[in-house]
């Protein structure tokens, strides 16, 4: 039996997942139905794409993936079901889709047309689940919606190269629970303008010159436990969804502080990269080269 | 297998939630056990009822519900389970259930008796578990339990109409993740005491004359969505349970604000309907009618 | 099939905990799955501890307990898997056990070395999830890691007596979604100390001399329901897991004020339980005594 993911912004305290969860349910007795995140914030779409992105790799092929962000039906927002890496998505054509759709081509995506008359405040149970369970069923695309070439971009997903190919200009599209600070630099597209040079990333008036590969490799072993000042240290790191993050180490933004909090980086913000002709490099400058 | 559903104020924190699962799965490793809300703030019946309400109603007849909110067994906080529109619910009896039965009649309700000499300060887990387990078995109520003719009523869960028939006097009662502030105004209710005529909303110094039938009607699309300004704007709505709803349009009480922190409309708070007798109105007040 | 548990600092908006269900449902489609909590304070190993500690023991036995706090490889920080009180438990030497060893004596503890050359920063996906569906397949601890005598300790998880036997000194070790404050001082070890003595237990500047059994034994029935102001009042317990508690009755950190915040009483503050000896107590001092 198949696999039903929910991405929400309904919260957690609300009725609102547990009625989707009964209606599936009501369905499919045997389906199971898996909470991605329902604190995604209200109606942010680069939010949900993020979580979503990351998430739905790790599910078996042929899983199904609910996105209740702005799902409310209207002339500006039609309903989607995307087939797309042997998954499945159904959501509103809002742009939710498009930071997936960026990096993998779609092998199907249908208008959703099975709403005749369905005057409903609440989408995601009315609308999505029915399409949900159709295709947990085995059920195709083509019943429950007409074929369409593409979906609805959005803007600031995409990080800006310049013309010299020596900077990239990225923006800052989620804090994590830790308060670590993603951008939309994915080590891929970030490699393929590096070409093997040097770098410096800047932040606000933060500058880093070096990528780690994960949070712990910024301790120094050698010096005894006690005498180390690791914890609240800034740095940067390609997460484990290969996106540029600068972290700070043991961070928590209630306590010690972090990226977020201690930097003052927000949503949106500008995050650069200016590389470096390794010609005109002082001597000793090896060791801002990105770590292997 | 039975559904056993959970909504308590337990937080999603602490280890009470793992602890009930853990409890439940010892006796029943087949059961499914699905999360209503544990987000329920401390004490409060009201959400707890509202919650429950507006849930219960998705999953299929013969699911167990369990509301783990002020439930500590004393001389004063008898526990019950209640069967109602083919649904179990096991609580204390402090209120919870009547909101849901001011509007069904239960079939039967009994006081538990099942404690002997539990002295305990997890009930959910020490005695709830034992009786949703004993229903998802199959199990009568008569065996944990000895009937009682009613539950414990609490006030301020229905609105109050004057003698002129023209005005109701309602109450805030729920305030969502979106921060829209949800009333105990019903629309069965509503429409009983209307009777048609054209009608004006108060809450504190706002008011409302027209209801939308879903959030995004608040839009005119004939004008270029650069140029529109709804994000923000005040409405309201019927929602998805039926209730009337104060809205703000894409609200987000962390960011653009909502009908909660922009108003100013907090638990409780009086929500009123005037109704206008139509022979008075001017000319053109037409569009002050509820939409069909 | 057997039951996986998640305890982690992954916070409930991340794609972390997704993910993580993804990796196992896609190893073995019909494990069950339950969280215990993903709010954990961000690295907080005490609150993980604690959480672990009071749910684990619901669980039938051969269920597997991952518990990702703190959990990146590095020589300081090793991943290990213990089997203790036939439950299994995934997680780093960093102390998180401890509170649980020092209790039950692990039946194994093993130093997981399938590692091999990943480097990850989402150890939880990349290496718990593999280990904890080697157990629920049936393998044995051996064949991922190597037999070690001891897991590393943590300070501050046991209560201090003072040599004369009068007087224990405690800490805070966790507060609950309550507010409710709660400390390392178990009744087993109370009352190995006390030996039937009256006590008086200091925190801040407030003083008890009782225990109670549970929250509403604080209530005078005696007095009319509208005349009574229980609501509010400091009390002690022994919590559901049998640690000593400072309440607050029917308390709300967000409205009525709770123990953490009417008492201003955080996370590793002292807490002291001072005894005294029945021969210096005047008359009338047996209502000290704990209740029975």
């Amino acid at each position: 039996m198949a696999i039903i993911t929910l991405t929400t912004d309904f919260g957690e305290k609300d009725h609102f997942v547990g009625a989707t969860k009964g209606a599936i349910y009501s369905e499919l007795p045997d389906v199971r139905i898996v909470d991605i995140s329902h604190s995604v914030s209200p109606f942010n779409i680069l939010e949900a794409g993020y979580i979503t992105q990351n998430a739905y790799k790790s599910f078996p092929k042929g899983s199904i993936h609910i996105i209740g962000i702005d799902s409310e039906l209207n002339e500006e927002n039609k309903h989607i079901a995307v087939k797309l890496d042997d998954h499945y998505f159904i959501c509103a054509n809002n742009g939710i889709m498009s930071m997936i759709c960026t990096e993998i081509v779609p092998e199907k995506i249908v208008e959703i047309n099975i709403h005749d008359k369905i005057q409903t405040s609440f989408p995601v149970l009315d609308v999505f689940v029915k399409v949900a369970c159709h295709i947990a069923r085995g059920g195709t695309l083509e019943v429950i919606g007409k074929s369409i070439p593409e979906i609805k971009p959005i803007k600031n997903i995409t990080p800006f190269v310049n013309d010299d190919k020596n900077q990239i200009l990225g923006n800052v599209i989620y804090v994590d629970n830790y308060g670590n600070v993603i951008t939309n630099i994915k080590r891929t597209f970030f490699e393929s303008v590096q070409k093997g040079r040097a770098f410096e990333i800047l932040a606000r008036h933060y500058k880093f010159k070096k990528i780690y590969h994960k949070y712990s490799d910024i301790i120094n072993f050698a010096i005894p436990e006690d005498q180390r000042h690791d914890e609240g240290r800034g740095m940067v790191v390609f997460n484990s969804g290969g996106f540029l993050e600068i972290a700070v180490y043991k961070s928590n933004s209630a306590t010690v502080g972090s990226a977020s909090t201690l930097m003052g980086l927000k949503l949106m913000d500008t995050v650069s990269v200016k590389f470096i002709n390794e010609s005109l490099l002082p001597k000793g400058f090896e060791d801002l080269e990105i770590e292997e």
